[in-house]
């Protein structure tokens, strides 16, 4: 099995001069998905928890619904150039009768589109594709809850101290409590890893659960949350403009610049009841 | 043409309680890049410079070594729910005699290795495939040098003030100026339009020349810089271990954590000339 970590030795340069030390890395290998024998994808990946990667990847690609809807997850035998299995390929067969994905390079949720390639059409195939909408789910929160969800993904975090390289997301339940995080290079494969828990977890849809993520929200992360039927997404960092149209449009709410007790609510500030709401009532 | 920001109102919620007020997201559309009129892949971007992403991407891609090997490189017409064009669709006609680019799932350079997908293969493959082979490259330069080049990008970044958003590329000559950056919600997309832009001025191998990401430095960073020539990357952030892998046998040099005045150098220390190493001279 793969390294999740890496050491290597490293000059640090700063004001007081320069001295070499060892340093730990974020471990990146890249990872083939075969599905029903034929390659998909490869995506950069650090090592572990590759069959639930799989699983979130094919949950949010629309390719599975369930966990049901796969039969077996196996590596591949992939020797290495030194003869070991690098276990960097692996082999997802689908239950029978469900359809393999479309490996063409324009995906499946561009084709379903009948314009061209832009937001609109990305969006209009997330609410094709999606079995889980989020909007009519009653998940409320309150604005302390939110503030908490950093600290407590960084506190479950065992790489990141250590490497200052990966990025994280954390499933949490209405109240708070964390479910699952994983960490990874890539942040689409930290959320796949988490979706793809929950999915083995039987817990897909996720109503009235909220993600947390550490970097930036994009469109990819907002479609895959939609994809796993979660209500709610915070990012620590800012969220793009189609990432904001996307959670919009799918009645999720979207938390972005959560830091400290502040943040930025674009979408969906209905299911956060702040103080004044509360004074209103 | 595209937006490169989008105003939207957000309900800012900190200690002093929530208020309604506008704020810039930095916008995020798709790209779909035909070569020679077949999908070749399709990217999360942020428009503008997209000829120049092309190019870099093509470069990256080993498809084209220089500015000829494109014939011409047009928008699709590609309407929109609105019937205009969206400018989502380029595509890129290659000179005649150009092979055009393997548009399988395995990507070329992986598949040019006889060893299953594992990072030794990637490694190869870039050694394989780059023309322009970073390790011979006499550039030196200094730490004062190189801790100016951050807030050098930062201030030539028009985008990022004000949306906190966005990725950003900084290419530099061997004594620290810029020679251009280029900013994007994804950080490949960032260097492949810096990499574009001076494959279309000629520049291509960037021999003497030093790149600056604002982001983390993965593997696939380090290949578009090898693959353009540049013999050293530095990162405000933590590299992968593939990434290190992949600037040590390049023969590249890899700074990660370019902060304040200090940094760590993971590869190729010599051309930088430290104070102890001047003193020893």
């Amino acid at each position: 099995m793969g390294r999740v970590t890496v050491r290597r030795p490293v000059l640090r340069i700063n004001a007081d001069g320069t001295r070499q030390r060892p340093d730990t890395l974020a471990a990146e290998e890249p990872l083939e998905l075969r599905v029903d024998s034929r390659p998909l994808t490869v995506t950069m990946r650090t090592p572990g928890s590759d069959v639930e990667l799989a699983h979130g990847f094919l949950l949010t690609e629309s390719v599975i619904t369930g966990k049901t809807d796969v039969a077996t997850a196996r590596y591949c035998d992939s020797p290495g150039p030194d003869g070991r299995n690098t276990y960097n390929v692996l082999d997802v067969q689908l239950a029978s009768g469900v359809a393999p994905p479309d490996a063409s390079v324009e995906r499946n949720f561009y084709t379903t589109s009948s314009c061209g390639v832009c937001g609109k059409a990305a969006l209009d195939a997330v609410r094709l594709s999606t079995h889980h909408p989020p909007a009519s789910d009653s998940l409320e929160t309150t604005p302390e809850t939110l503030t908490e969800l950093p600290e407590r993904l960084r506190e479950a975090q065992r790489v990141f101290d250590s490497t200052g390289g990966l990025h994280a997301a954390g499933l949490f339940d209405s109240s708070g409590e964390l479910l699952a995080v994983r960490e990874d290079v890539g942040r689409h494969n930290a959320v796949d890893k988490v979706l793809g828990w929950a999915l083995l977890q039987e817990r897909v849809p996720l109503a009235g659960c909220m993600i947390n993520v550490s970097g930036r929200a994009s469109f990819e992360l907002v479609q895959k949350a939609a994809m796993a039927g979660i209500p709610l997404l915070a990012a620590v960092s800012a969220p793009s403009s189609l990432a904001v149209e996307l959670a919009e449009e799918q009645g999720m709410t979207l938390v972005g610049f959560l830091r400290g007790s502040s943040m930025n609510v674009y979408t969906g500030a209905e299911r956060i009841r702040t103080a004044e709401a509360a004074v209103g009532h």
